[in-house]
């Protein structure tokens, strides 16, 4: 038993590892994420690059591929952090230099906090005032339609959010494994999340011909579809869409809740652009209100989760990953389920917490601080619609590109025409041709954007996703680049065509 | 087609639901967490009704079941304070009322942020140059073992990190399912994350009679029994002890890492408590320290992640969520699936990584904030030694309780002596014998600990875990209830017993 002895003849060589590709859990190897993906790990590359003095063709990387806007030069609401530094460091309550209704919130979100400090675990589900703040807020911008405190959970981001709701949802084998309901193109997220769980992806087609809206009679194909080979039971929707950005029509929600209703499924609605609509023609309808409008034999049955974030908005805070949910018509002992689930990583970041009830507690009419966050937030709100406008107008006027009307959310999806030699040299290279286009352009202009396989589209179609977030001059800089790159790309592959002719 | 008449004839009655119990995921049913299990929601629920006026024999209810630091009165480190709250308004950069040397690290921090803000989203393995501090801290603890900052990863608190790694290393079928080998009594996290991830729980006892030592035949036993009902390949420490409070000697880290080395297996280690040592005999030594220590056929070879958190030491700041994992000899293509799995979750809070920025870079001699840095510090973890020798002096008084010294961490874990009628009353009521010892205690006297079942312990004893976390005097009238109950609980089943002589 002396250990010395039995290790050298035991010696295991460097290298052999118990955790390797092939030992790896292969539902982790299965996840895919575009945005922060292949294209963008070269974006760094390239980056780091021009830092050491390496020369190429652009000055800087411009990463329009996140929606990140802080990263983009979008300033902070100076109310919201005024509220997250003196919950940070109460002494500032003592301090002139801060507004007394900021003062009253942080007092009210401390008062809530176990110690009376930000350093403490809250509820697994959220500190206690902030969900009632939450409700407040969903019943003012529902207009009346009722909302309970105790269905609301603060969460890591949507994203934590998202994948907590999935988890439970997931389970059955082979025919009646749960099948979790996408649309294509979709925020991969979705697709991460169905991977990592193991679920069945059922993919449902937005149409592009029309402004990428939710047709119910596609919804239906994909179901009936799935049915043959799984148990379709969860459906998800992103409104205002990412990456396709439109806004759903009241008509088109209620249609997708009543198709809901029918069959029994679980509505996941993600909804973190709410505040992000762009055309004037357009308007945001929570899930939520719809359905209550519906009538009770619908809001008292459809099981509905929706979600929101501090990280887009005219906030913008995704650093701080503040976001909640709130749970609709989920069985009690569920909900108890939930908790439990929550409470193992107990608890969400409480500074994002009290970002996260700025965002539904802002300054009001009459409050100190009022005039200066109404002029913030309209400044960024203007902002996004002239340049979602802009996007849109400079990208339809380059040949071989059309891009939908962005009415909401922060990016444009166009779609690409890409020669067939491009295609051929993709292929060869084992990418998607949308990957070697994005690939190239990084290379040549230093913009950084995802090709849109990586959200899904339809066979044979093209796209990318690009953020509107850099500033209205450098954005413009930057589509003016693009089209300049996306004409030489088709000149050079039509070059390339002529010859073997 | 018409939907409304579909409509009326599939009308599903309410509480007809997608999401029930029976269809609910049943790795989220598998899943308990003890430290905010039953007896936690019955404190609450408890404490809820005292607001409300309603009578109980105790005023208040203490919190003695989680390591909750601010929540128990223990006052922020203000320097941590200072410079998170200069990061999330940097206007305060101009303000005399902060200190130069909390402005640097402020400075320096958003410098690393996209856009200078604490709103962006930083990379998914966190900002770089807090990477860099945390490796050089390492450094400085180990006493020159080489660190390198890519090997570091932010995390949302330990608990993320545990699970980020454990969801990598889990996969294979039946006999060639994944083992992951814990502790027992353990942090309940394990075995939720076990229970979550559907890997197969492979337990070790610590020798309670040893100060709950960890023996490597005791290892060794399980790891071979494991063998035959999966692969063990995996194995959890928590070193300072979680329930238990032990501090691993230098030996026994050796003996464990040998037995790793000769094994093959994949070693995980709960450092959080690294900052948490009383007992004047003991020291905390890391586990890559030793294996360094041990030369570079161990170095060069074994697998190992360490975890650390901003939630515990003398910082406390658990609603911070901030941590770090540092990933040692993992194959460079599985760090990219690392990265590709947190890059879904986006990143880590970055208000906690700024918080765990300066946990590893806290004020040095010679900076203006070192005086009241340092009185704060030892007021924190003095306060902590003395508690940790008081609580095992009294319970040890008391006849049927038996406490190991509390030589680190945050907790006593001590052996009870329940009555074979307790025991009888228990299992008539299907509870644990020591839930129903833990309920009578929050019932009679408003304190709240957690039942040893929630942790594991050998077949036939009991314990609780209570945190040693109470303000001193508070802590000590806690102790005297606890020791009169358990007088009271003994003496009133030892009549009970006596008729039925």
């Amino acid at each position: 038993n002396n250990l010395s002895t039995t290790v050298t003849s035991q010696r295991f060589t460097q290298g052999c590892r118990s955790l390797t590709m092939e030992t790896l859990n292969p539902n982790v190897k299965a996840v895919e994420y575009a945005v922060r993906g292949p294209i963008v790990l070269k974006a760094v590359e390239i980056e780091k690059g021009l830092q050491q003095g390496m020369k190429r063709p652009f000055e800087e990387v411009i990463k329009a591929n996140i929606g990140d806007a802080h990263a983009m030069g979008q300033q902070p609401i100076t109310f919201l952090r005024q509220v997250v530094a003196l919950c940070t460091c109460p002494e500032l309550l003592e301090s002139p230099a801060f507004p007394e209704d900021a003062k009253i919130r942080a007092r009210r979100i401390l008062q809530g906090c176990g110690g009376k400090s930000l350093g403490s675990y809250s509820d697994s589900q959220g500190v206690d005032c902030i969900r009632k703040d939450i409700a407040a807020y969903l019943e003012r911008r529902d207009q009346g339609v009722p909302a309970n405190w105790e269905d609301i959970y603060l969460t890591t981001g949507a994203s934590d959010g998202i994948m907590s709701i999935l988890k439970l949802l997931v389970s059955g084998q082979g025919l009646s494994r749960t099948g979790v309901m996408i649309p294509i193109p979709q925020y991969p997220l979705y697709s991460a999340a169905i991977s990592e769980l193991e679920a069945v992806q059922v993919n449902y087609y937005l149409d592009e011909e029309h402004c990428w809206a939710l047709d119910v009679n596609e919804l239906r194909r994909a179901y009936w579809e799935a049915k043959r080979y799984c148990n379709p039971k969860v459906l998800c929707i992103i409104n205002p869409g990412n990456p396709t950005g439109q806004v759903q029509s009241r008509k088109c929600i209620e249609d997708v809740l009543h198709f809901a209703y029918e069959e029994k499924l679980f509505v996941m609605s993600d909804e973190v652009y709410q505040d992000n609509v762009y055309s004037p023609d357009c308007q945001f309808h929570s899930f939520k209100k719809v359905l209550y409008e519906m009538g009770p034999e619908y809001f008292d049955s459809v099981e509905l989760t929706s979600f929101h974030s501090t990280s887009k908005g005219y906030t913008g805070e995704c650093g701080f990953r503040g976001g909640y949910m709130e749970v609709i018509n989920m069985a009690a002992e569920v909900k108890a389920q939930l908790v439990k689930l929550l409470s193992v990583r107990l608890c969400p970041p409480v500074s994002g917490q009290a970002a996260m009830d700025v965002v539904v507690n802002p300054p009001q009419q009459g409050e100190p601080s009022y005039p200066q966050f109404l002029k913030e937030k309209m400044l960024v709100l203007s902002a996004l619609a002239e340049k979602a406008k802009m996007t849109e107008e400079i990208l339809n006027k380059v040949p071989g590109i059309k891009c939908n009307p962005v009415q909401g959310a922060m990016y444009a999806f166009p779609r690409i025409f890409i020669p067939p030699q491009a295609i051929e040299e993709a292929k060869a290279l084992g990418m998607p041709p949308d990957m070697l286009y994005c690939l190239r352009l990084l290379e040549e202009t230093g913009i950084c954007i995802v090709p849109g396989s990586g959200f899904g589209q339809k066979e044979g179609t093209y796209h990318f996703r690009m953020t509107i977030l850099p500033p209205t001059e450098k954005l413009k800089v930057l589509l003016e680049k693009l089209s300049a790159f996306h004409i030489k790309f088709l000149e050079e592959y039509a070059a390339l065509q002529e010859p073997s002719r």
